[in-house]
């Protein structure tokens, strides 16, 4: 698939069916990801590729609840919108709604896990949250959600696991220095699955040598 | 360019020319930035492209120090390694010096922004580094890498500057409640630029249901 198009139609797909993906597509998907670059080519980062039905299930056990939290408290802030954003925001809050009911039939549940000892944080000084690490992670999930679309299989990365690292960790059999930060549902669409994506435009994203001027 | 292609080819390439990069080309590579997914789809980063001379220059002199003391502490790490791994970590090394020595020559150097106010930082109580808000900005660091090489522009991610936030924000006019997270030098490579990459085989990197299950 042409770069440009795979990226352009790379959209959240939360409506998943249970068939299984196959071995040979499963690789060229994991493949990809590591591709990725990292720094200093450490590749501090691994998949545990969740196809087990009792961890899926656990899995989604403990989604279930957090995406109740995060889906109630978003539904309170969608309400000032206008008509169509809106309207948007409820179909993705309903997507989301059946990922929830559904992530324990997924065919797969991709985990990603870092090790922060091996890498360079080079923000770890600074008086915010440190995001640097995930620099080493998240151009290897990209490359897999990108993958994905490529292949005709659905997927969206969720983050709310994280707050069940513990859990997640105790359920998977990680070591203690390992950790999790991303969790991407996969399997082929409910629907039409991939299209028409909803970004700002390039002059409200991109500044030009100083902030705020394009 | 097909996906995979753009993928398996996409090396660091730290030898650029000072040879402008015209606009339309530099637009669909922002436009590719773009079009990365983000948590709840908020967009919480902005890239600053910086082609001024004098603005180049003195992000060149930020990072010089730093990549001084970071190449010293990565040649004493490497003397234990093979043959053939050292000499590769070497030429990785000098390229990092060349890099180091004509950052303020090359065309553009973009510099990635968030703002973690705007993110669901999910990871936020773990004892360990946060890296959760990467995954809305590093997912658009690499769709630009990977426009880069479809446009035959070399590119490298960087994050050293990241020690020389405070800096970096006063010479850019950043509000407070922003931060820097990545700084992608681009220009039209010296060399070949783009080639074969190096890394572990799928079995290594990915596990089947638990750790260190393959």
């Amino acid at each position: 698939m042409e770069l440009y198009d795979a990226m352009s139609s790379l959209r959240a797909v939360r409506r998943l069916r249970p068939d299984p993906i196959d071995t040979v597509t499963l690789e060229r998907i994991y493949q990809a990801a590591i591709w990725a670059p990292t720094g200093g080519n450490v590749q501090p980062w691994r998949l545990v590729a969740i196809t087990d039905a009792a961890k899926k299930q656990a899995l989604a056990a403990l989604y279930a609840p957090r995406w109740k939290d995060y889906s109630a408290n978003y539904r309170e802030r969608i309400d000032h919108l206008g008509e169509e954003a809106k309207a948007r925001a409820e179909r993705t809050l309903d997507a989301g709604d059946h990922l929830a009911a559904n992530m324990g039939q997924v065919p797969v549940i991709a985990v990603f896990c870092f090790n922060p000892s091996l890498m360079a944080l080079t923000d770890s000084e600074q008086a915010r949250p440190t995001v640097v690490g995930g620099g080493s992670v998240y151009p290897a999930v990209q490359n897999l959600l990108l993958a994905c679309r490529s292949e005709g299989v659905g997927c969206v990365l969720t983050t709310l696991l994280c707050m069940d690292e513990p859990a997640v960790k105790e359920l998977l059999g990680m070591p203690e220095d390992w950790y999790t930060c991303a969790h991407v549902p996969m399997g082929y669409p409910v629907g039409g699955g991939y299209g028409p994506i909803n970004r700002r435009p390039v002059a409200k994203m991109v500044y030009r040598n100083a902030w705020g001027s394009s």
